[in-house]
């Protein structure tokens, strides 16, 4: 469940498995290819996760198909047909409750995340965009650096808040734009970066201890080095996600 | 003089001097190290520049102490002092024509530039800016980027408009944000980025066919190979700075 950290679970018992895996909700629009890296990810063991549910609100996204076929169990959950934003939204969070998700990632879902489903997984939503944010937030962050003339671009992997792609950053990875780009092709050298940043963003925030610190977030790579000793103090100080950080 | 390209002095001599140096004039406040970073990229070869004039609005800057070791002209033209801001300018612009000046280059120069100035060098005046933009303009940079908790800041050099560090940008160099930086760690490495992005922007624009297409700039590499084993054409399309592409 997404409560946070060791300090909130005092009755977990000591002998945690050593390879507890998180489980993560995917939602998607489209064809997913950021829930594919994120999938391959785990199933190659870079990232200690499990996807326990792959979301989407468009019954025909190609990455809905591909989660079929990989086995994975999913959920068409359209928002066409529903009275309200609300009503779709809280049978988006009974799936992802019932599923047992403690965190979800956002792999190309093209809808706004109301405030309560934002607040029912704090610091447990990631999302990916294709820009240096605070750079080129919204649609079209591509072809909006392009026009704008950036000689630098990138990915930014940030975790969900009420706003739009401003949440705190967890990894950007920088990708130059060539003399010969055009829009396009600087999306498709950005996508195969974003494959990259999101396995590590998530990999990161479950294998490192990090806090939000204003609205950075700071991870504390010799802590986990220590970790990887030693097993975690009884009070640590440190918000680690979840109980990843293994002694 | 400060006027654009080859077409516009159709009169000039066939026998470009192979090693015709643009004059430039640098503006600064402060201690001027990207006026440093461009004059040593010069006396190395690296730029074909001189600086024929260093002016600052502030007398006691250091960047002016060390313009006068290296035997550089100086001028002092305090903005304190004058009636307005169009006086000031005036004198400035006056000691920009008299010095020959084609090219300026801000470094460090804590005054905006009126419409009048920059109109008066169009696509001819340079600025170097601690992030990139368009993220982050305006003051303390540094410290936006990394209270913002971006993972990637840098360094970026445009040319100037009237607008606040919004022209068209010429170079960007990408500088991670590492875990144990501060804002003043940041911006020390930044700097590290500003003294090379600096020069290689003005030796882009001294070497490279370029033009600018909307907002972006764009270099012609391709058309600046070729230029290196043939004379350029008589008709040339493209925009080049001045002169300085030798046949």
């Amino acid at each position: 469940m997404p409560e946070a950290g060791p300090a909130s679970s005092p009755t977990a018992t000591a002998e945690v498995p050593a390879q507890r895996l998180a489980k993560v909700a995917i939602l998607l629009s489209g064809r997913g290819s950021n829930f594919l890296a994120l999938h391959d990810a785990m199933l190659r063991g870079e990232v200690p996760a499990e996807i326990v549910l792959v979301i989407s609100n468009v019954a025909a996204a190609p990455g809905l198909a591909r989660a079929r076929e990989r086995g994975l169990d999913v959920a068409v959950i359209a928002h066409r047909g529903e009275p309200d934003r609300a009503t779709h939204e809280r049978k988006v969070l009974a799936a992802l409750r019932t599923a047992g998700a403690e965190w979800i990632c956002l792999a190309g879902y093209m809808r706004r995340l109301s405030a309560e489903l934002v607040g029912a997984f704090p610091q447990r939503i990631l999302n990916i965009h294709p820009s240096l944010l605070p750079a080129f937030p919204g649609l079209d962050a591509q072809a909006q650096a392009w026009e704008h003339g950036v000689k630098v671009s990138g990915c930014t992997v940030h975790l969900v808040d009420a706003g739009l792609d401003s949440g705190p950053i967890v990894v950007q990875r920088a990708v130059p734009v060539e003399e010969d780009d055009d829009a396009h092709r600087l999306a498709e050298r950005i996508l195969r970066d974003e494959h990259r940043a999101y396995p590590e963003a998530l990999r990161r925030l479950l294998t490192t201890p990090w806090r939000i610190e204003g609205r950075r977030c700071v991870f504390h790579e010799e802590a986990a080095a220590n970790a990887a000793a030693a097993p975690p103090p009884e009070n640590a100080e440190e918000s680690v996600a979840e109980d990843a950080v293994r002694g």
